[in-house]
């Protein structure tokens, strides 16, 4: 079968590989529809390492994925051949003690796609373990389906944030992830989002959705933006999903007194955090690590029409210029706020 | 000035009131525009009490209020006079043990309009501290403004509730309070609302709101809808908004393991609680007073538009015929959501 | 090897049973020590069944254990042969929902030692999975150790209580369960523990504890005696541990305005509940099963000195006499807190 | 009356003020008793400022104490003269958003005791609000009395890192504040607190404590005791209370999957925080801002046993001797972990 192999740094190959074996007794045997391309996949594509996980051997690179179920093992019972589904790329020790407390994510012992030394999923089969396998409900399609990794990571943030009904939040960062925080934190309870962004390309696409507030810090502050949307009280919770280490120097003018930051953005270095000015409106700080237990609530929040991610997904590449996609990913147009791969031909 | 006074069961007058006096440095005039009536007001009505509170002489009817600010008090700050307002009903002593714990709705001293002995807001213009009085956004209306006080209930239940995004919840009752919590959560992270009702009439209002699955329990019972609904894992919440206590005999069959039962309809007696179903699926259990610190987020998510009220508000009476508005309001009809008097004329 | 076997209501045996197998990859061997007798394993053998769960055909009793691991399998890392040990006795699926959620004591899949028709551990020898086996500190006895279950139940209970540092607290009934729980509460954050029971025996052995204030309701209500201790503001938390149905008439008076009552006894009907009564003080109630993740609490706070246990173990028997034990069980003698039968002969 | 007055750094004066009036309707008069000398006093005595607080006229110093109550305004009801109470030295505007949500402490209209401008308690008389005035219990003297105030400090920082029970603390510092936090932690559920500090003499004292395990960095690293204790999973709660920036290197090492860090300690400027560090175990941070209804609760432990503040007070000065008290404070002995100053005389 076909894989999109990363051979090394800006090299990609589409290499041919056994396919995968019959599936376990809790296993899924599944073929592939779509893979999203995310800013890990291209990082490892550009620079060959994320921190300390470097490619050291021709690696199939992919994560985000749908598809449909093809077989399933003797023990499977919530799944059948032909159910079109996506899948959680990170698969976690159950009988481990971060598993036996419902924080798989964090269980030290996680293998996940695309990691190295990990193979993806951009290929034309998968085994996979059913239970981390979910059944897209019908109006939900595969290329919506193959976002619903990106989303499990801003229902992780919103989840984690405690957002409470009618909170103001403010989200840094109008990339896939900060998207996908600013739709989570929408559809979990807030009544504006303040989404801040250097681009105004990606601020005219956040500020499509009903109930965000686009902020161009080049002409206002998202402090003082802040500010006013909240009659000087500030944001219920800030979401980092930046990445950038600039943003730390007076973010906690923009939290209220008891309330939230939220660090959804990995700054490749450590940052300054002014703990007093936290400490003078007693904020709380949660950090966000991929998830846990939210694929099937994505997918009920897509179904319901709660979260509408159709207007995210740009262009979509067939597999076999899966090198062109990755060539386009490391631009980085602003616009191209999910760009997928289709492994196995038209939308079913 | 003019007051609309309940003189005995089912005779309401409109009276004459001495008009308040000057507001006091925390305080300010308001001239009402218009007042909701609520279940609790027809129920003194044509009960002369509810529970140990007895109407003993006459009282002035009326709690859900919106207004214009015609004075303020030395020390207000954040209003002006011309500020259109909304007004919490019930004002605690805020020096006392419940109120410096940020539950002020459970404060043993809170006085609240229209309980008796105090007189309720259905009057010309009214006194009210100025802490307890919220500026309507530009674009909410006052009939609107005067539903925030039983949208707060409903996102005092959803709060409680602490919904998770994503959630599936099941509201029992689709009368004013039951709508009101299913549209707070809604709003407040839950995918979908399973709203069960004996009446169509309610259902077909309530299955105008996206994200409600409507169930008649005469069709089919609110057990079998959640298990199919989420594939016989059970209800995130289910908040039980009837009142009545049939329904508790099976509620918890509605209950996912891990979930909660929130009670905010008040039953007249002691209903039957089966424990050991409870603990089997190890379910927390709720309850709602009121509302404390509500009123803002309320009026945030009704301005951004994630709480459209509109659909619930039926006809207006002007203050002249409030009898007949209160004649017609104890008739009732399924479809009367919400009735409300018009104090002083035109919507401003 | 040998086992106790409940025979019929009121009939124990010492029978023969086959050895176990060699432990899986992930289990451990475990020669028993010592094994307490619960209310559910009295409750068998004087009724035969506890609700739904019959006892069809002689089954092992007991669930209560602690041992030393004799033999490993290939996959266990943190256990070794001659390790001192107590073990969960519930086992859940861990690929399920409720497991993956962290909340696997609600897993309906749960195998449960002496929950028919699985039998339990009062026997010599046992295959245990090794995630639900925990090694004993140094100076935890055997005796200790196979108090842990029970004591899990307690920290259950203070857990889901959300019990916050210098919390009053009351706990209802004083049998085991109910000192379970006083001692976790005490150890879990509550400066004193009001603790109510109608024997005097039992109330002597609570008010050895530093902490626990005893009540006996003959002489003063518990709702007096709250009033008194938390001068008319009521308990932060109510724990109901007798299982008794009269308690609930007036049990909210004891709580404070946003507290909690906990329910840890099963009551063997639905018992009568004052929704209007809670909403008043907005309470929250919380419901407990079993225990998930307490184990190493447990250990940890036994190890400490912070929960002393050894006041509470009573008589223990050889394995020969478990009929009388059993019998002694049956009696009910207000100061058997906790009778236990040594399996493998002296405390070692 | 007389009272102690900072006049200039190190310049303390016994000065004559003028006797406070009588007490308003809500207030009440208090004769001091004990007054504790805390760190910011310190600071004010040896720096003239704290950040942006600048003592710019001499100010009375003092706000941790103790006294008598000499006459109360004309609506307390819950003091009486002759109660021995001790008294929060912050006052929020009750009127306020935060006062309003629960949390007072974080009003930024809050006035406090020896916060420049605003005078202090080292005076022999003082007028203060009856609703943040606490009776003693009859065992606790007026010494432990004075030292409520940092002790609440403790609680506050328990409070919010939600300990649940069996959990093992690490607490960096054992100056006053990292004392009360893992006296706060170990009363609050905690079954060990690891608390770690480069004097030996405050170590000493530390592990007088039971559950208390004294760890010396020169000796051994704090990440290596924490993996050791908790055989490599990390501490639940690590509380940073030293508010040395050094210790932020690789703090997060300490803290285990799904855990917590509590930043007590106030650093004098921006720390590096390694975001990614804390995702890798999704690790919450909470900053804690003085405390807010936690007297009483404080109070509760200290008369029930279950903190026991006695080893911790020190030397205590008469007021006669105050520049001798500020000066041995300024010598920063490890040994004195709280001085005191005893403006009435003999303990009553």
């Amino acid at each position: 079968m076909k894989a999109v192999v990363l051979e090394g740094i800006n090299r990609i190959s589409l290499a041919e590989r056994a396919s995968p074996p019959a599936p376990g007794p809790h296993e899924v045997r599944i073929k592939i529809h779509t893979v999203g391309i995310c800013g890990s996949d291209v990082h490892y594509y550009t620079h060959g390492r994320i921190g300390p996980y470097v490619v050291e051997q021709p690696m199939v690179l992919g994560h985000e994925a749908s598809g449909t179920v093809t077989a399933i093992g003797s023990e499977v019972r919530h799944l059948s051949p032909g159910d079109r589904v996506c899948m959680e790329p990170g698969i976690p020790d159950p009988l481990s003690r971060a598993a036996r407390l419902g924080i798989y994510n964090v269980d030290p012992a996680v293998t996940f796609w695309a990691t190295p030394p990990v193979d993806g999923c951009l290929t034309e089969e998968v085994i996979h373990p059913a239970t981390f396998t979910y059944r897209l409900p019908d109006h939900v399609s595969f290329a919506e389906g193959a976002m619903v990794e990106p989303m499990a990571i801003g229902l992780q943030a919103a989840t984690r944030a405690r957002i409470r009904p009618g909170d103001t939040v403010a989200v840094i960062g109008a990339g896939t992830i900060g998207m996908m925080t600013a739709l989570a934190a929408l559809a979990g309870g807030a009544a504006r989002a303040i989404v801040s962004d250097l681009s105004p390309v990606k601020l005219e696409i956040a500020a499509r959705y009903r109930g965000v507030i686009p902020c161009d810090p080049a002409v206002r502050s998202l402090n003082d933006t802040v500010r006013e949307v909240t009659e000087g009280w500030g944001a219920d919770v800030v979401f980092e999903a930046s990445g950038s280490d600039r943003v730390f120097e007076d973010i906690f003018d923009a939290v209220c007194p008891g309330g939230a930051l939220v660090l959804v953005g990995i700054p490749s270095a450590p940052v300054p955090l002014d703990v007093a000015a936290a400490q003078a409106r007693e904020a709380r700080i949660e950090t966000v690590f991929r998830y846990a237990n939210m694929y099937d609530r994505a997918l009920a929040l897509i179904a319901s029409g709660k979260i509408d991610l159709k207007p995210l997904i740009g262009e979509t590449f067939p597999i076999d210029q899966a090198a062109s996609a990755f060539a386009r990913a490391a631009e980085g147009r602003p616009g191209d706020i999910k760009l997928q791969i289709a492994v196995s031909g038209a939308e079913g």
